[in-house]
């Protein structure tokens, strides 16, 4: 069905050229955004839906390129610990013994919240990845969804086999919403002939490859021993960035290394507040936006943020360069803006147009009210969205074209069901 | 009128030893909390508001400890620009044309902001601060409030005469809810022997001293060429420390800085997001609070914030620390908690008790709607609050035993006149 919605009387972000439209109307059809005019909307009202955007701002639905929607399950379960001591005795036990049902659950935790603060397109790796395409599928989310793989025995061969398998499953599934790519963890925990092999499988499926790189110093550093190069040069050496990649992290990487990203466009998932949380430290973001690299923005898991709000992402990414460069121009807030949208979804792949809001481009849209203090006076939207506003103000949410937030309830999903299951989950995880 | 309050059904954060009551309530009598316990409410019900907060957490009020209110009329109007060229030619020509009436108006816009976000004490240094006084009193937020000095001429002996007078007009005003200390700007815009003069002027007066010290690189350069020695020790040298001072920012200070602030007992204005905006730097927080400093939490102007959001900042000094320390345990929730409520109030001189909830102490309270995705699974809540929580979860707010906030509407506010006439005074500044 071609269902066709109207917005009007919208102040609209468009993350065009345009850039901004004081007053103006969207029209959509199936899941594409079909116009986009200032003024009074003049044509043909027969619309299946008619949304008044008075008082609000209409912008692109946020983009999170990194996280592990599942690993809701163990926010604030053990935060403020060392990093290995945080990983082996508290989220590693756990993860073993999470269901597939358990998965589904927490997932559709996770999708919740991203849909409720104005994220509509998610990057997930995990595991039990059919019950996260599940909670994709009827959510009306869109995502980008990887089978994690550890290339250690006993489950190296079977991480490559379901990661086949779940692409040739669920890629294009839900109306083309769920893209499948390959997710092999990270250098420390695939070894090189094992990386080959990922990216073997990536030239096959003609898909790309996310993966952890440059997270911590130890990490690089243990890399230096073993291998005698870093992560990034490893990564060029076994062949993986002859395949098109997304690099979560890199937060210890060397100019040398940028310039070998820049050289195969790698695309960066830029995560801030997971790197600070976990005292991985600060990625050299404005040197990778200098090298021209696409920087997309990611939360990580629940587990290390502890929340999946991009907005919060967005917030940091403006201040936090500025601040550890000493330079209050860094990185703009419309650059977080678009690192936040359009160039997340570049960073993911993901179609040109993804990301703003003009003609022929996928309806992935959110509405925010401005009717809060913070949001007067009217100097500059673009810089209270960034860094004055919060994911508590969406109220409405459209994704390929389907309404499924409106006045802040989501449609396509049972709240007070997610969190009653999720607490039997975990009273059971938990135990 | 000794007007009582119930709140029931309550998850309490005490912020005491006790730190946390699952299911229990707290009743008020006047502006003090009468009692706090545990279970459900089995007392004699002749209450004035019976507040059912089932499903909530009832905390202390957050304490903003630096801030300049009337600069939200700043807000948006100049960002991601190199600090001077921010002040001198966007800031202080605006700042100039402000009258008692739109730093009113502002002052009004920011209370309205802070009440709703949770905020229930803030300092404030600025000028024509009747205009805020009035603006406190009539909200009925409470505040530390200083008329800011420039020691130079034509204005130095009027900003002294004037704080004499502001100081015996209002402190202790509104049942208390306003105090009045000096606010010599800093040692950039104050001389050593007009600072003398203000340290005297606090002894005269009996009350503290806030100032901007050590905010920038360049600034602490600055002294050291023109008085050889880092503005810390220049404070202690003219007499100031002799006085109780808190001391904002202190983000360039030296290890011998931060001793002698120790011997002096001087407390610290962290403002983290603040100092990252303006491309300032990262306070040493976690070697202040090593060294046994009271540490409390602003968010300083909207101009460089740009909002007034303490659940921000009290997330921001839980994160940053850990991730420029390379230290996952750097500053823990908890702590922040603390900075951003107990701590803050110490930080104010105010009484000791001020920043928790318990019996006896001023009932300064907020409540939030913990009914969101971020806040489940419930494995901490003290966790949720600082990484997951945001301000716009705020539902009720209690100063002084008053209920201005209810059920997120500010009732001793007019919301949609503080907007018009902010955009109003906004019409004429920038025009
Ligand atoms: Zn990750
Ligand atoms: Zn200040």
């Amino acid at each position: 069905m071609q269902q066709k919605i109207l917005i009007e009387n919208a102040a609209i972000v468009t993350m065009t050229e345009e850039s901004w439209i004081e007053n103006g109307y969207i029209t959509i059809s199936g899941n594409r955004i079909q116009e986009v005019g200032s003024g009074s909307y003049q044509g043909d009202r027969s619309f299946d839906k008619i949304l008044d955007a008075s008082g609000k701002v209409v912008m692109p639905g946020l983009v999170n390129a990194h996280g592990h929607a599942a690993m809701v399950l163990l926010r604030g379960y053990a935060d403020d610990l060392p990093l290995m001591e945080w990983l082996q005795t508290k989220c590693w036990p756990i993860e073993d013994r999470m269901t597939e049902e358990d998965i589904h659950w927490g997932t559709q935790l996770a999708i919740l919240e991203m849909l409720k603060t104005g994220t509509t397109c998610f990057t997930d790796m995990y595991f039990h990845m059919d019950g996260v395409a599940k909670a994709v599928e009827s959510s009306g989310i869109r995502a980008v969804l990887s089978r994690g793989m550890i290339g250690f025995p006993p489950k190296a061969d079977t991480a490559i086999a379901e990661s086949r398998d779940f692409f040739n499953r669920w890629n294009c599934a839900a109306n083309g919403r769920i893209s499948v790519i390959l997710g092999p963890h990270a250098p420390y925990t695939c070894p090189p002939d094992y990386l080959k092999r990922v990216a073997e499988l990536s030239a096959e499926l003609n898909v790309p490859i996310q993966i952890h790189l440059s997270e911590t110093a130890g990490e690089v550093e243990r890399c230096m021993e073993e291998h005698g190069c870093t992560p990034i040069r490893l990564m060029e050496q076994v062949g993986l960035f002859e395949r098109p990649t997304l690099a979560a992290h890199c937060v210890h990487v060397t100019d040398e290394d940028l310039d070998i990203m820049a050289r195969y466009n790698v695309h960066v998932a830029h995560n801030p507040d997971s790197n600070l949380k976990l005292g991985s430290g600060v990625a050299p973001a404005v040197k990778m936006l200098q090298k021209g690299l696409i920087v997309g923005l990611g939360t990580d898991g629940a587990a290390s943020n502890n929340n999946l709000d991009m907005f919060e992402e967005m917030r940091q990414a403006a201040m936090l360069h500025k601040g550890v460069n000493l330079d209050p121009i860094a990185v703009s807030a419309y650059k977080a803006l678009e690192m936040a949208t359009k160039d997340g979804a570049k960073a993911l792949f993901l179609e040109d147009r993804l990301g703003t809001v003009q003609s022929g481009a996928l309806a992935d849209l959110i509405m925010l009210d401005f009717n809060r203090p913070y949001y007067y006076p009217r100097h500059n939207v673009i810089a209270h969205l960034v860094y004055a506003g919060q994911s508590g103000d969406v109220t409405d949410v459209i994704v390929d074209g389907q309404l499924l937030v409106e006045n802040r309830r989501v449609l396509t999903m049972d709240e007070e069901r997610i969190y009653r299951e999720v607490e039997a989950v975990c009273e059971r995880l938990f135990k």
